[in-house]
């Protein structure tokens, strides 16, 4: 039962990481690569890292050039994924790793996003309580952000259990390849090398009402994030530090509890034995999520720190994760839990 | 007026900060030097970049070879420092970048450092409300730790005009050099770059209480510290997150004029225009901290970054800066806010 | 036909990343797992990437844990492999990461280790002519070192065609991991981040010799090798530029077709298209060699540079590559070409 | 004395480093800054660690902007500093960054830059033999390639005393900001760190003629050079692996000597004691060019190894150097030898 996949924006880092990963997927062939800026393009000399595909030049990202396949992996710009898929059948699978369909809120959407909202498609977090049914059968599916996926992954335990007060403060160091390929000085290697700097301070990053949404859902009220990237010296990884207010009388114990119940049979996210903290070196190049959790208990505060890689598990390998589910395969096909170190 | 200087410890990376910048100060000629690990070894083995001192030889660390200086910097291992203290002058300028002497609660000093309280010394922060009156003729000078500096620095003009809950989250990233010279495995170049890790979660970090002095001054009520250190890819620097609830009622413009108010006059402390972040690049090997500040109206939360070199401003730096207070000299002689970058 | 592979020396770079690698061979059963230095510990805490193998306890290595398997891997300090490959059956394949056995030269061996030469196994560079029949039903197999393996990939084509004078220059920059995990005050991430360093100039690195063994073999005749290494601040991946002076009358169209002839076949060298040169996130992570080569006419020197991973092609990659081969499975099984980036 | 100096093209890293050295300089006041694409922005917002300049407001780069300075320092891009240079007036100090000046052979800058050749200006390298004298009341200076800095230091000695056979081999490791500010794909940290990338192989690099000239006039007759670039991860910092046969009869003695010689009384290039190689962390910021040099007698060449930072004594502190000399100033004023490590 081989699907034939096609991937919008090969030439991109998250197209390239798609690629990575389809190529070891035992159930998947790689079709159509598409990249409007390097139509024509051998993808050897864009991603040279990908030596088996040295060879596939890229097609512009056309409807006839994305037909004829059984999924359809988006990997473009924010706000170009509603118009290509209203453009493929409702039989293709498409997964879109843009942000376009991500947020139940409209009015949350255009005031972080300045758009009209195109709607919202099954979130694909299979972790997130709820979300592994609405993606079985899918055809659509919606690839969190990579910030949202660290740091959901490392609440929601809390806020499922009702351990913590609705108020998350969230600070999360991420690798440059999140910021994407397009070249802009303050990306530049002699830049970032050396410097940490934060970035959409205050509240003004687009994932902060991701993550509000996500935490809110599991913990059945509304929750405020106070959310702080920070650009790492790193190409990839994330290190979300979060943390939130315990309810009062909550113990070391009920919080390790509500850890280990959550991740349990998870094949990707993983708690660490206890007093284990998670780098993002362990799980560089892979999909694993490695997460720790402490009370606090002089400032009385749930401190969760998860780590990913921002292209795989953040990007990536979610998206082949939910493709997985939504066709029926065993979830873990084709990924991996073992990271590139050192 | 030139002043004698001796450093003990001169091979680790504290005193070969405090090395680079007294070779630029035009009132210090530099004595004697000692590191016991190293006796008998020349420092341009040891520190190749001081290429001035390469021929210096250094000494063990005794009353005998750090007698007959004017000023004493100690950069030794946590607790050696009083010993050596008690044995030279009441006259001798003896400044400290340990911690023996940075706390003034003794059962917080036990808590978390397990052995018995040496005392408190003026604490060398002189941009902290009532520090700089305290270091003008002292002899005894307690360097403060690099994390507290970039905190304290951060959250103390909020506290102070009372717009923050006493509740302060800091979530800070440090280059490797603060973990120093010791050589151990996870400080290997290859574990650390490409990776961000956490350490001392939950509130053990033995900065932690020395944030929670800095900040209960200024707001003149007990402050309770959530604080995170992470190891970053890079060799110097501290970007410190930090936030704390508003109070109610508290306007953005509330806390651009304290911020304003707080650092108006101050030589190195620096609140960056609106809308400008700071970076740990803007400050490498320089004395300058770079700050900025924003309220998250909708998480109500104060949200302010500072970004300082952690063995300039945030050790060597401040010590030379508060030796040139005690002695009466300007307070920027021999400091630069110029970084090194890219 | 599942072999059954034992891991000494579990817990260091090589061994690491062998067990990255078995992990995803179809053919392969992991067994026992030793480190000296670590038994009795998990793997889960050393070696936190491989998060299958989490809760995997280190033995000592001692002959009877590593009996009753059909594949020991020696990831030993050098000096250590021949007691240990002694008391092993000659039905085992002993696949030895280490330089024992590497040189055919018991005077060279002498003279760079200053030890009794303890023999010659097969040695593990299947590119190099010669070397894949030697290691068809191997039972013993020397894996090169990671220099000479870039070295060799990039200058044995011209050797081979007689295109180049029996001189080479080699200045190859290599990232930390392949100084190891035993930590060492100029391997500290604070060190190397941010810094070039040579090191064992003027022909006193070990891998000299190997060089020239291979070159020389390509050649037919002796040929000097001038090697420098240099440390590059990244933890993994060798880049090696190497020249010689061509012979006269070569022209730029013999060159490339000497090269072209070398790696037609080849499941793992490449030479990249004319114009395209490698770099080492290319290959990151996988066992993957990129080539390139060019005649600098002016002044008549043939200019080759390969870009490798030292851990993967250059220690454990090429040391599964090479089991393949003995134990008669396909040569590429569970290896890959695809690079980790960006 | 003070000398009013103007800096054009303020907001690249060549005109960053210039300011940084001139901020410290006591004899130079700084006046107009330019730069043609940021004109009309304050420099604080390009250049956040020039600390004391933030509000500084960069002109256009026009005749009018840097008339009525002492020293005009340019840092453009190639070919517009002719134009420039041309309107200033005889008596103004025009110190060129750019390669416009530094060739002596019409041919070779034709062949190598595509454009007519400009005219040749003293060159600021004051240790090569020959260039101080000429130095000494030049009103025009070609500030000196980092890499031909890099390569000359290091080289040139064992020319001058008929050493080394006329055939050099030059391999180096260069920082990242030696490609500048413009923002290109591969020079996003992304794709820089983690990765050692070479460039411009086979003598295509515009430096390979400077190289050449700078040899052949050291050594009395023609020496050909092939020069491989390559892009190291890291911000800062040349590393040059340099080397050449050894004539016959040459010694270790006689290599030693002839550096001791060509050293002994620069203040900037020091010759490391026998047995210390530089590194590129010991410079960084720095002035100061540390040299080692060794016999290989087994291969019979002579190895010598340069570590230089690019933007200092590559580029803006060879620029003040040259500038102390002509305007009969002591040649180090504002400049240090001290590097900022770790």
């Amino acid at each position: 039962m081989t699907m034939r996949a096609a991937v919008a924006g090969a030439s991109g880092y998250a197209g390239g990481e798609l690629l990575r990963l389809l190529l070891g997927h035992p159930e998947v062939e790689i079709g159509t690569l598409t990249g409007n800026m390097n139509a024509g393009q051998l993808l050897g000399s864009l991603q040279p890292h990908l030596t088996p595909l040295a060879d596939r030049e890229l097609a512009a990202t056309t409807t006839d050039a994305l037909a004829g396949h059984d999924v359809v992996f988006l990997a473009l710009p924010h706000g170009q994924s509603a118009a290509v898929a209203e453009e493929l059948g409702p039989d293709v699978l498409v997964v879109d790793c843009g942000a376009d369909f991500r947020l139940q809120n409209a009015a949350a959407w255009e005031t972080y996003y300045g758009s009209p909202h195109a709607g919202t498609w099954p979130y694909g977090l299979p972790e997130l309580p709820g979300c592994r049914p609405e993606l079985r059968k899918a055809t659509r599916i919606a690839v969190p952000g990579c910030y949202p996926t660290a740091a959901s992954l490392a609440l929601f335990p809390a806020y499922a259990e009702r351990l913590a007060e609705p108020e998350a403060v969230v600070v999360a160091a991420s690798g440059t390849s999140g910021a994407g390929k397009a070249p802009k000085p303050h990306l530049l290697g002699s830049e970032v090398m050396g410097s940490m700097s934060p970035y959409g301070v205050g509240g003004s990053h687009r994932h902060t009402p991701e993550m509000a949404q996500n935490l809110g859902a599991a913990a059945g009220e509304p929750v405020s994030v106070s959310f702080t990237p920070t650009l790492a010296p790193m190409p990839r990884g994330i290190l979300a530090t979060c943390s939130a207010k315990a309810r009062p009388g909550v113990t070391a114990e009920d919080v390790r509890a509500a850890y280990e119940k959550a991740f349990a049979d998870e094949p990707f996210a993983r708690l660490l034995p206890e007093g284990q903290w998670p780098n993002t070196a362990a799980v560089y190049g892979s999909n694993a999520a490695h997460i720790q959790v402490a009370l606090d208990d002089s400032a009385r505060r749930i401190v969760a720190i998860s780590a990913i890689d921002n292209l795989t598990k953040g990007t990536a390998g979610g998206a082949v994760q939910s493709m997985n589910i939504a066709l029926g395969l065993p979830e873990e096909l084709g990924l991996s839990t073992i990271g590139v170190a050192p």
